[in-house]
């Protein structure tokens, strides 16, 4: 854990310079607008350890696999995220003297991500060692309503001298992945040109062949001076620059602004690049930099408006959360449903950006409750995109027929992870898809998306189910061997109750939803059934049989779902029993012994408990937790947040608090020591989560909205803006009551622990709780 | 399979060049003498593909894991065997053409290997473009009574041409590993020198610091002619030769010998290397080409006198049975007990030439019946000498009390390899061990060797065992949880009946040996109870309360052990209803389908009916041998021997007799097309048992020699020699008697079919069957 930052409603700041936090600071203070998003990376040169990273969405490039022992079944190759083209870079140098912060004595410093305004600040004052002294300001952000448009303004105050400044504003296209398996470099540069204003570099990824662009345009002035500065433009093979050599006086002011288009083939075709370039940039300097600042101040106001939730009488809580949120909304804003989310988004390079179950189990019902359908329904088209791979991923894998396996890792729809307990085994990720399906369907009530893209992927899934039950002599039951459950912990076990019991579920609502499309999308049944080769007299059949004698495994003494078949054979201890030196058991222990413990990395059994809430009572909710959650030690990030959920909805509100505040802040106090590798962006939808669900204890059941209200003893108040089928409804929820604004001009019944509640526009409807 | 040898009682023989079979032969014309060992690389330059290798026991280099996914504990280097320089080079041209066979008209050409002298010859003619035809004649060996040094005799006939030859005897350091993680080379040239006669080359390891020096003589002779060449010598910085040029005319022989010393500083200190070389290569010397290679002859001769194997009837058998016995004799010779046996032996780099379970469970009953019994003593002692760090092993994986872990994989007593399933899971590896040492002494009757040395490695074993059980709540029963069977096609799985069995059975031979030795040895005894921290008061009850308490799978119904608790929780198949183009499964499914399936790799269940063959009847180890060996793909080379063992107990001969065929020209016929890689060293000691122990019948029971013969109906005889105890014994079977000859001059009780007959001194003892 490493406390550092200042504690503000609204901004993140860091007061100061400490080289050790610096690389913190630059996943932290990360930004994005979904199309791209970049480390906050100081623009000016810095010799001490920095990650720099600049990222764009769904630029990958396959990178060879690294294996020790290599298994039948692993993908060639790993598609990564790539670190792109460096556009935000300046070079100064004062006198011969390259201001850099490593090397200058820095006397003061503030770096502050405005979350509301969607702007990262930074002022220093520095100095060299011959005394010279500087002030420095700057501003950053990438456009949220013009995604390909970033802007810098960089100013600078020469406080005790004069002499000659020498500035290099520049794209560097020589970049590398640290994460990169070969140390290859990913990036081949394709051309660069300029006209009289700016300066394009084009280059290409290897083996993928995605062409980028950037276009930049850069400006210096000094208001105290009628000069104009002109740059001269330098380039080389894949380096662009525009370069400012003048002279200074103490007392200046000297204000450089850069302002870059950014584009890729992913959105036209690779030869208007340059030309596509060209008119975003000329149209964002039409504009002006100030008149782009604010619109993006007013487009984040306009985000937030449907997101934000305010905590009464808890800073460090109400920064937590906006915090979160704002790193969803910057990592993916659902305008393009080829893009997905990365379990760091733009805030580094580990896990290749690429897209894993944390989509559907954790992100999804953020962007489903604050977001317009649209978003939500764009993450699941993502994967309808992909099925015909992942048929083809359970075709190498032995299945047949149809059956689809999702990847365990993807960007482009083809599996890139390579460990065998891991990529073929932990399979529960094709029933997270499934269940994303279902859960759009029941909140947004678009029973549409079924019909049009949801039945075939689950009849993919469902198919991929009942192949990989097999039928057990012994038991007289359907079982499924081998398999690794949300609980990573365990690998290769049988029989992982989360994992039966969802892809029973699977294949139930699957069937469902064939009887419901076949009757009143019978012309679309038509086609699906024909694409599909469905067979209907016999699969139903199958997968009734399956449903009927499945093996669930459960204890009877305890009252409890067994993780798996095995679990109580372990020797029993609890968290508790372990010594402060051994956690986390995953820095301490070999993989063997944390294997055999009966130690949970993350919810499993309590997982099932969360996704099918209403089909257990709370006694049996409550048994598996108090069994459960004293043997979990909460070593995923995506822990924490299921069960803090799942502790408001038990009443215990104290350990809902407690793993409320370890995700919440997980990373602004870099809890496991490993922010500087990026943030943790699909956990903060599980902060989410644990406010909205658990504390404010919102659930869809059927058709209808429930709240279960229960705030912290540490807050005063708790207020969220939710988007539930055509409604917008701003609920606030005090210690003694609940009061819910419907923004939208019709009725809704809403549902305050348990009873009814008819909600009419224009009304508040408030419930003394 | 590839089947391009001339089929012969006592050479392998290739009869035509045929570049795709030339890697293949490298392989198999491999030459070894325990202190080192080379491919049956040309001496000459070939252009074409091969994989050139020289290796030296116990030279390793620690090559950086290369891993996709760390998990904690992994070790954090591999230690190879190194290709070492090569000193076999020799370059020719004649007239300026390269003599290399990869650009020439090879019109005759034969490769012999003759086993029964231990030299490999070669003869060839073949022609450049220009119609120039030379025949050339080789023999090269590696003296097994001067380890260190090896002599090559290289005699060129020009046919039909007179010109210039220039011709370059060298020692090359500027080697590589193919199987290097990050392509490093792992040696650096320390020095070269000359005298007058001999030429030195030094090198050093990185990082292991390994030093060795080889020397090198050299000499031309040219019958027809009275001049004597005297070459020029060369070095550069890693590589030094001795050049000669001279003109040749058609009809001459030109005879080249090469003599070499190759010294390393695991046997003299690095400073005296060069002038060990030079005693050794200068003794050579003085003995001449032909005497060290009639020594070679004869002392190979005195080695097969004990370990030869006549099968009468069947010429590929032979061949193969001697290829086998050979090879082995080649890799180990038992002079060093800080040496092993790498599963490839000195023919290959793969798998590291590093020790496996294979030396115990496979390779240990061979020297234990073929030769003195130091040599078995030395495999033992090996382990021995890597207790400390088998307990550090343990201890870093969470193990205390001096509870000892022998690597998977090791050269040095660290662990190397990086698969959590094998490295922490494959643990029945320790019990071999132990079993190995069980196995020495009621072999030699060494009961010495115990308090020397086994029972402290017993001790280590046994307090393994003890903690990696863990009490099953459930079953009310000691399990172990989490390992890998020698069926690696199963892992992680629960209570694997062998390695239960096996843990039991060592904590129950480890309380017998710490009775005995404390009674026999009293005062060893203190020692090793000091040394060991023994408690004697507490861990024997506790070892007997799991053995009281062990759960041993088995299932009533079909009256078999179960592989493991959830065997019969798969579906189950038979081989038979594999597809053909499926096999072998483990190149044509995925890793998880593997897993999965009921399908086995190589003995599990029998492993344990193998080694504890006379505590199961008869009928028991039939009803497992009929249930599993129908599951079994025999995918591994340690797979056909110990059924084919088992079959002919059960008196299954034809069964019998195709296994033994699988195993015994495994390599020769190239079943796996992957002899190119080297030859399967370890499994060869498993065509030995399947003869001596399957078709011979041999068996040690309590402490008396067993044999229950029963020939193939192929075979018309069999003879074998036998060390047991202090008598060597020749056994002579037919398909009416066994005539048994004991060379020594004492009384032995051997069992025939269970009957009891006394052999006597000079005597031969003739049992009709």
């Amino acid at each position: 854990m490493q406390k550092y930052l200042v504690e503000d409603e609204w901004k993140i700041i860091e007061d100061r310079f400490d080289r050790e936090n610096h690389q913190r600071s630059e996943s932290l203070f990360s930004l994005g607008n979904g199309h791209m998003g970049m480390r906050a990376n100081f623009e000016e040169t810095y010799s001490g350890p920095t990650l720099r990273g600049t990222y764009l969405a769904g630029i990958y490039y396959p990178d060879k696999t690294r294996v020790g022992w290599w298994k039948n079944g692993y993908p060639e190759y790993f598609a990564k995220v790539l670190n792109a083209p460096n556009w935000i870079g300046m070079k100064f140098s004062l006198n011969d003297d390259d201001l850099d912060l490593n090397r200058m004595k820095v006397t003061r410093f503030r770096r502050i991500l405005n979350m509301k305004e969607g702007i990262l600040y930074r002022e220093f004052t520095a100095s060299w060692p011959d005394g010279k002294a500087i002030k420095v300001e700057t501003e950053r952000f990438l456009s949220i309503n013009q995604r390909e448009i970033g802007a810098i303004r960089y100013t600078l105050f020469p406080l005790n001298f004069s002499g000659t400044l020498d500035a290099e504003l520049y794209i560097d296209g020589d970049v590398v992945n640290q994460d990169s398996n070969y140390d290859e470099k990913f990036w081949e540069p394709v051309d660069r040109t300029e006209n009289a204003d700016y300066s394009y570099l084009s280059s290409r990824t290897k083996k993928s062949g995605f062409n980028i662009c950037i276009a930049m345009f850069s400006d210096c002035s000094i208001p105290s001076s009628q000069t104009v500065a002109v740059p001269e433009k330098k380039s080389c093979i894949d380096y662009v620059a525009h370069r400012y050599v003048f002279d200074v006086r103490a007392g200046d002011q000297i204000s450089f602004t850069k302002i870059s288009a950014v584009v890729t083939s992913r959105d036209y075709p690779a030869e208007f690049l340059p030309g596509e370039a060209f008119k975003l940039l000329a149209n964002a300097i039409n504009s002006g930099y100030e008149d782009l600042k604010n619109q993006q101040i007013s487009a984040w106001a306009k985000k937030w408006e449907y997101c934000d939730i305010i905590i009464g009488g808890d800073v460090p809580a109400q920064q937590g959360i906006r915090f979160n949120v704002f790193q969803l909304n910057q990592t993916y804003s659902g305008h393009d449903p080829l893009l997905n989310i990365g379990p760091k988004g733009f805030t580094g390079e580990k896990y290749g950006g690429s897209t894993y179950w944390d989509t559907e189990a954790f992100c999804l019902p953020f962007f489903l409750s604050t977001a317009n359908k649209e978003v939500a329904r764009n993450l699941l088209i993502y994967r309808y995109r992909h099925l015909e791979k992942a048929i083809g991923n359970a075709t190498k894998l032995g299945y047949k027929d149809g059956a689809a396996l999702y990847p365990m890792v993807t960007i482009n729809g083809e599996e890139c992870h390579n460990e065998w307990e891991i990529t073929f085994e932990e399979i529960h990720r094709n029933g997270a898809i499934a269940y994303a399906i279902y859960n759009y369907v029941r909140h947004t009530g678009d029973e549409s998306y079924l019909a049009k893209y949801g039945l075939e992927v689950l009849i993919g899934i469902s198919r991929f189910w009942s192949q990989r039950f097999t039928f057990s002599e012994p038991k007289q039951l359907f079982v499924i061997l081998g398999v690794t459950g949300p609980n990573e912990y365990e690998n290769n076990v049988n029989n992982n109750w989360y994992t039966n019991y969802l892809a029973v579920w699977t294949m139930g609502y699957t069937l469902e939803s064939i009887y419901y499309v076949k009757e009143k999308y019978p012309e679309r049944w038509n086609i699906i059934e024909s694409k599909s080769k469905f067979r209907l007299s016999e699969e139903p059949g199958m997968w009734n049989r399956i449903m009927d004698h499945v093996y669930l495994p459960s204890d009877e003494k305890l009252g409890i779902f067994l993780q798996q078949e095995g679990y109580l054979d372990k020797e029993q201890l609890l968290v508790t029993d372990l010594k402060p030196g051994e956690r986390p058991i995953n820095q301490h222990w070999s993989w063997d012994r944390i294997l055999r413990s009966c130690f949970i990395k993350q919810a499993d059994v309590l997982q099932g408990m969360y996704l099918f809430g209403d089909h257990f009572s709370l006694d049996i909710i409550r048994r598996n937790f108090d069994f459960y959650e004293p043997r979990t030690v909460h070593e995923s990030s995506l822990s924490p947040c299921i069960h803090s959920v799942l502790a408001s909805k038990l009443g215990y509100i104290d350990t809902a608090y407690s793993m409320y505040l370890r995700t919440s802040r997980l990373d602004l106090d870099d809890y496991n020591l490993e922010v500087h590798e990026g943030c943790h962006i699909t956990s903060m939808a599980g902060t989410w989560m644990a406010i909205v669900e658990g504390f404010g204890g919102m659930r869809v059941i059927g058709s209808h909205l429930h709240f279960f209200p229960l705030l912290p003893r540490q807050w005063k108040s708790l207020s969220f803006t939710i988007h539930f089928r055509d409604h917008v409804l701003l609920v606030s929820i005090s210690t003694t009551s609940i009061i819910i604004n419907d923004q939208t001009q019709s009725e809704l019944l809403i549902f305050i622990n348990g009873t009814g509640y008819q909600s009419l526009p224009g009304i508040s409807l408030e419930v003394q709780l």
